[in-house]
């Protein structure tokens, strides 16, 4: 396999010397020195530049983030909501990469040489023989023939680019285990049924519907000449797929801030979180479809089902693995229960068994940022339960910093990338039709299934408008950025993410009150004295004036939560945690031995009274109002219930648990109503009592 | 600049195919498929591989790691403290480190190619052209003739193996930061003169004494021809510089758990941390030593100038970058006073500060692990106290935890490398005469110095054993292994971290309670009923059995600190932090404007009582006796004060604070007495009341 190579090379290694005195004395001396010693020490100081160089990026990138915290704080003390610190991060991204691009101009000292080999192979290490030495150089992809110029003009734009799979492997697993592990679980489980059909059903209805639309776009670019390269359906699909990925981050962090109803809340980030493992996997599926022979870009159908099959595989590969270590952590600090006076020791194990979770997950060809959420998720809902007080707030507070820093640190890229991306291909016309098939698809996922859900216009006009592309949008379409199909694409992804997140996340404070004020007409002569957020919440819960179907949807949505509740009350809570009724209690009389060896001392001693920290509700003992099913209890400032059902006692029966768990939300209604207050507005209005009782009345 | 080039290569793509079915599903249909897409997809596919590859290899790591955890719980559990967590990692590492090297046999496919080109030069990056297509290909480094072969067979072997740079980048500054961040700064100040002198002049010492003795090895093994290498002084140096660096780890973490005095703990502490960051600018002055023209291996004053001169430079270099960004975090952070409302930003702004010192120190060719180091001590020392109580528990966690993690990542990599690494020299005479040198090397740095700064011949003893190497030592060895001589010298050092981690690691106890013994024996008849410890830490502030020459040495060993002290307390902290004192009180009165202006309301309230978070006492009030100067104020139980002095008053007067300062040993003694127990033993013995009564009459 001999060949003849070329090389096309002008070296001129000292590019920018160094600044300091000493350093630059070395390198006279280095200068003078002809010897063979020579070579070494260029080549040292060749890795040394570049090593300098690289550092000073990241600074950037550091300074950067530095500079979006300080003026985060500055917008959160002056209590400016109409730009989110996400929009903040772009936008200074966006200053850099205009700096970078127009106002450094850095002399192009050709640094690279080009070897022409007639061979069919690139391997992944490559020695090179320099006169007798062997040098090792890694692969770092293929270059497109167009680039080659690039790489020589814009070595300094390139620098500041990051190797996509970055994101994938460092900066998105943090942020989507926080997501897992910071969902609100009992409102989650609860809002289950919608939440799986807007991620799945929803998710695969939209990407079909952009690449169908888009689709369109392409035939009509490629009539009118308006396009450069291919773009198959495969393509539209793909776009399709990646523009489906919500975000939650900027709307929730608003929703969060003005507290409103952990339904929507839950159901909104449920959606979203679900929304961008279902993509991501969903995307990959579709690079994998490969039909046979010449023909690569026709249907086929066996290459369909196999792609069909590549999702169901990865997807359902992830989940099982995500909760199958979630499980074992939670195993492990169930054994170990002496492990809770070391909470170095326990937060390390805790953050190593959830980082194996991804690197299993990727060592297995399933997706590792799938794995993880679901591993989150099974973290917060067992694991948690069994950690000590301080490792619960040291794992919360580590994993809200990395999942601050990477979002920060994506956004900020994103807006760089604006300017410094050198293959940007920007299209009118598949642009605006990007623009309406994003509206459309979001569309076509919201309002249909939200007519099978039974939600309310209201909550179907919010999650319309909350539906952000951000952080996983824009890492799927920079992962492949090779042909020309996939330059448009991300151009365009960034066109939409940044509109998505400034727009629509910058108006979601002035649409949250539109709503309120609309509702508020709406309904203004029924309750008068209460605050205008209680009155959202009462429109989502189909309030009558006279309260008869009050309830009602949420018992009918209510029987994929209650088989799991029971389920996992009765025998995973006692198994995996110290929190859930011995097993004795819950188990069938014939296998007592078992329960017996598998229940730890402790669960006898919570026999009666369940400690579930999964609890997000702040209870004011001076003004309860606990609707068991049809009974309401009420308790005034006296602590004297007006009924016989006492408030906190025994609760084993998984029933009358569970009948507690789906009345807490109506519960939580009460108390949150009088919590609640006006976007932009200081001060607290507590509900008047009068109001309050009134309320009482008409809910019993 | 033609050449011709010759690629050797056989090619083997699908090494390890897939577990999963759909996966290879996937292959066999890529296999039949021969157009123009194969290449890409190939690529791809090779990509793939790799990157499950390395997710396997860091997923036996975080396993590794889990469970050297759960050991070392085992071990904390059962108060096994024999062995140290480092020591534990090692043994792990050891244990994987057999298993892959003896255990798993890969076949050797080749997947490299060899290209010969006859050129002078090594870019940094390599743009190959495959029949038409460019790969892009980055500089890994110089791979020397005998490692040729070793690459293809050994292929897993060096899928384990890191990047050195990966110590020095992502697992050393963590560690050094937190060492900074923890020191226990009162103690540490008022030992500055002892662990300056140990860590600039005892380094140095230690390097050259080394560096003589292995050259005497050297020049021995030369002579009876067991040598296969050029070894240079240089090198010699080089090799007595990185031993020369001790590692705190193992023995401060025992002594930590025995409470062993403060004083003690700052010196060694101190020492070892200083020490890492001299040892590590004296190795790259040594490396940076260059005499010109051909004899680059003799003596040439010139040369030996420059190379102190890149020391002193570098050294203060990252020392000033250190504490300057130490110093803005401050300023920020005593500024924007608000920012303690937000502690995720706060935390999140701590970071990013942090890590940029590091990566602005590199940028700028300085040691980005010297400047952590300070900047760590800095922010320890202004900022921490800026913080809100909220952000001052998170750093703290935070880094502990990234400390923890990476330090027993560091050990366990340690044992793995004993095996894996393919080029270990291990020569008897050179391995031997390390061990002597070792030795000889710390027994020069510590008995001359301790002389002179009149530490009892206890504490030479326990410093002198407790001078272990560790990951330091490692991460310099490991860098550079391309000659015959660094491989030699990475192989004896690893060594010598195994025996000082093992040996002198777990012998530290046993140690311990040799040196309490005898103590006990000495002063049996002056303090009877005290606890061992206490004759301990008395023998240290050589109380006769009069109690004459008490706190002597400490008043003279003193005017460093008290310069020092003036300053920061009159000066530094009112500018940087909002605990010390107004500045239009400690300012001469013509700067009264400027005092006004720089002083924050805050200082005003703290006029009266001084809050420095530094303070690592735990004052129980129903027993104090504080001694001030020369009057021992005394107050019992019921708190009536037997002197005139208020206790917590007006102590604004820097004098007096200074005072209070020099006289907290004292104090602490006192109470720390109380509290020290025994090595190994679980029960606490207060000391007895009367013995106490005795102690304070002594002291007054």
């Amino acid at each position: 396999m001999d060949s003849t190579c070329k090389i096309n090379a002008a070296m001129s290694i000292w590019r920018r010397l160094s600044l300091f005195v000493l350093a630059s004395s070395l390198c006279l001396c280095l200068c003078r020195a002809e010897d063979s010693a020579m070579e070494n020490i260029v080549t040292e100081k060749k890795a040394e530049e570049s090593h300098r160089q690289d550092s000073a990026d990241l600074l950037v990138f550091i300074l950067l983030l530095t500079l979006t915290i300080l003026t985060i704080w500055l917008f959160k003390h002056r209590r400016c909501r109409f730009l989110h610190e996400t929009g903040l991060a772009m936008i200074y991204g966006l200053l850099v990469g205009v700096v970078l691009r127009y106002a450094i101009h850095v002399p192009s000292d050709m640094n690279n040489v080009t070897l022409s080999c007639n061979v069919n192979a690139s391997p992944a290490t490559l020695l090179v023989n320099v006169s007798g030495k062997f040098y090792e150089y890694t692969l770092k992809g293929e270059i497109s023939g167009s680039e080659i110029n690039d790489i020589q003009d814009n070595e300094m734009l390139r620098k500041v680019t990051f190797d996509p799979e970055v994101f994938f492997n460092i900066l998105l697993p943090p942020i989507i285990f926080h997501a897992g592990y910071s969902l609100k679980r009992r409102h989650f489980f609860r809002n289950l049924g919608s939440i799986l059909a807007y991620a799945f059903v929803g998710t695969v209805v939209s990407c079909f519907i952009i690449g169908l639309f888009m689709y369109g776009c392409v035939l009509l670019m490629k009539q009118i000449g308006h396009l450069g390269g291919d773009f198959f359906f495969t393509d539209c699909l793909f776009f399709g797929a990646i523009v489906s990925a919500t975000d939650p981050v900027t709307v929730l962090a608003i929703f969060n801030e003005l507290q409103v109803d952990a339904d929507l809340y839950a159901l909104l980030f449920g959606e979203s979180v679900l929304n961008d493992a279902v993509a991501l996997v969903l995307s990959s599926s579709i690079v994998a479809y490969q039909p046979e022979g010449d023909n690569t870009h026709t249907f086929e159908a066996m290459a369909m089902l196999k792609s069909f099959g590549v999702f169901l595989g990865v997807f359902s590969g992830s989940f099982a693995l995500g909760v199958a270590t979630g499980v074992v952590t939670a195993l492990i600090s169930f054994t170990f229960t002496k492990l809770r006076e070391l909470p170095l020791l326990e937060t390390a194990l805790f953050f190593l068994m959830s980082w194996s979770t991804f690197l299993l997950a990727e060592a297995c060809g399933f997706t590792g940022v799938v794995a993880v959420l679901f591993c989150g998720m099974t973290q917060a809902h067992y694991t948690f339960n069994n950690l000590s007080p301080e490792s619960q707030d040291r794992t919360k507070q580590l994993f809200e910093l990395l999942n601050f820093l990477a979002e920060n640190f994506i956004f900020s890229y994103m807006g760089l990338t604006l300017f410094t991306f050198h293959n940007h291909v920007f299209n009118p016309i598949f642009i605006v039709g990007a623009f309406l098939a994003v509206f459309l698809g979001r569309a076509a996922n919201i309002y249909p299934l939200s007519f099978l859900n039974k939600i309310t216009s209201n909550f179907q006009h919010m999650m319309m408008f909350a539906g952000l592309r951000g952080a996983m949008t824009f890492a799927l379409s920079i992962r492949d950025t090779a042909t020309y199909a996939r330059q448009m694409m991300f151009s365009t992804t960034l066109l939409v993410v940044f509109f998505t997140v400034w727009i629509c996340g910058g108006g979601t404070t002035p649409m949250l009150s539109l709503f309120l004020v609309y509702c508020r007409q709406k309904y203004s002569g029924f309750l008068q004295q209460s605050c205008l957020m209680m009155d959202f919440l009462c429109v989502r819960l189909q309030i009558g004036p006279d309260g008869v179907e009050m309830r009602s949807t949420k018992q009918e949505s209510a029987w994929l939560f209650r088989i799991w509740y029971n389920f996992d009350h009765n025998y995973l809570k006692p198994i995996l945690t110290h929190s859930g009724p011995p097993l004795t209690a819950t188990l069938p009389a014939c296998c007592g031995p078992l329960a017996r060896c598998l229940t730890s001392p402790q669960a006898y001693e919570n026999e009666g009274q369940l400690k579930d920290s999964d609890s997000d509700l702040i209870l004011n003992d001076g003004d309860i109002s606990l609707a068991y099913g049809d009974i309401t209890v009420s308790t005034d400032a006296t602590g004297a219930h007006t009924s016989g059902t006492p408030v906190g006692g025994v609760a084993v029966n998984s029933d009358e648990a569970l009948d507690r768990e789906l009345a807490f939300s109506d519960h939580e209604l009460v108390i949150r109503g009088t919590r609640l207050v006006l976007p932009m507005d200081d001060s607290e209005h507590p509900l008047p009592l009068d109001s309050h009782r009134h309320k009482n009345e008409t809910m019993s």
